[in-house]
């Protein structure tokens, strides 16, 4: 299995809610056949009806709660974008879940669910580095 | 926002067995503080423990049952690959959700639930082309 990731969707109960609050953070994608595509660097993200993609995924339970064990992460250029992205996700109409902190790599983050409860890191990980495209490039994390 | 995604974190239960999982597919990546980091493509792919992701992300609750919400797609190169894949992650110990059939939109794809329930979706999707790297672009959709 080749190591990358080509799609990743987001279970939504309302696909307009979704749109609408992803498209205020400037994301721009297509709508076909109720199902919304972002292009998101060398992957899709793709907002689709959480019950349908419970039911294409073999599962015959698309109601789930709580903490589905998975959060996304979108890496900021500076501690101020941090806070300027946290803060447009609320206006938006995400719940801020943690607000943003130095944290213990030395890093600065928050997090926000959005409308269906899907978390998003927003960080500034100076360890991390990201290219002009946005691509991030995990270092040689030394001896271990 | 730029229209990205920087890292996928998957919370597990047992860091080693969730390892191996992707391991025996053939992942290679960096151990450092009880985390693990794969670079796939342009982005990281991390396994943490569930109980500090979900701290971290600002929960209290690190349990949730069910549907999460949220897939991951790997699309192979053919329906070949599909299937390959699909036994490989079964024989690492992969749960099948569901057997690779043709789908509604005239590809071809199963789902796998890993060790700690994480989604994977292979799909052999001739619409959606993947570059010699692996990176997928989103076609022009056409008219909606």
């Amino acid at each position: 299995m080749e190591q990358r990731v080509s799609l990743i969707t987001l279970g939504v109960a309302d696909l307009e809610r979704a749109r609408s609050f992803y498209g205020a953070l400037g994301w721009r994608g297509q709508e076909v056949q109720e199902t919304v595509f972002f292009q998101a660097g060398g992957l899709g993200l793709v907002l689709w009806s959480r019950e349908d993609l419970a039911r294409d995924s073999g599962l015959d339970d698309g109601r789930g709660t709580g903490f589905g064990g998975i959060v996304l992460a979108h890496n900021a250029r500076s501690r101020e974008e941090v806070d300027a992205l946290l803060a447009s996700a609320q206006q938006a109409g995400a719940t801020l879940a943690k607000p943003a902190a130095t944290t213990f790599y030395g890093g600065y983050a928050g997090c926000f669910a959005d409308p269906d409860g899907h978390l998003w890191e927003i960080a500034h990980n100076p360890g991390f580095p990201l290219a002009e495209d946005g691509s991030l490039t995990i270092p040689d994390l030394g001896p271990r």
